[in-house]
C-alpha cells in the first residue's frame, strides 16, 4: 500500500467516522430541530450511489466506507423522524 | 464518459449538494443547538484530505467535489460558532 492509498483510507475513515459524534449527540439529547432531513436523505442516496460506484470499480474501501456511512445516516434519519 | 464515471459524478453531486439545504436551514433559523461541531470539523478535515487525494491521483471531479463540500462545511462551522 502506497502513501496515496493510505491517504485515501484515512480520508475515508474521517468522512465516515465524522457522523459518529452527531449520532451520539442526537441519541443522547433526543433533539433534532436544527437538523436538516433533506441533507441526510440526499447524503444517504449519495452514499448508496458511491457504494454502487465502488462495486463497479471493485474498490473495497469505497464500498465499506460508504455502506458504513449509509448506516450512520439511516440512524440519523430515524432519530430525526422519531424526535 | 462511461456509465460508471457518470454514476460517480452524480454521487459526488449528491454528497456535495446535500449540505446546501442544511446551510440554508441554519442560515434562515439561526439555531445550531442540535448540530455537532465535532462532526463538521472531522468532516472538513476528511474532505480536505479527499481533495489532496484527488490531486495525487489527478482526479478533477474528486478535487472539485471535495473543495466545494469543504466550503459548505466551513460555512456550517462558522454558523455553529456564531449561533
Amino acid at each position: 500500500m502506497d502513501g496515496v492509498e493510505i491517504l485515501g483510507l484515512v480520508a475515508a475513515t474521517f468522512t465516515t467516522g465524522a457522523f459518529v459524534p452527531q449520532v451520539y449527540k442526537t441519541w443522547k439529547e433526543k433533539s433534532t430541530k436544527d437538523i436538516s432531513l433533506t441533507m441526510y436523505t440526499i447524503l444517504l442516496l449519495g452514499a448508496l450511489m458511491w457504494a454502487v460506484y465502488g462495486f463497479s470499480i471493485q474498490s473495497l474501501p469505497i464500498i465499506i466506507a460508504n455502506l458504513a456511512t449509509a448506516v450512520l445516516l439511516l440512524i440519523m434519519i430515524i432519530l430525526k423522524i422519531k424526535y
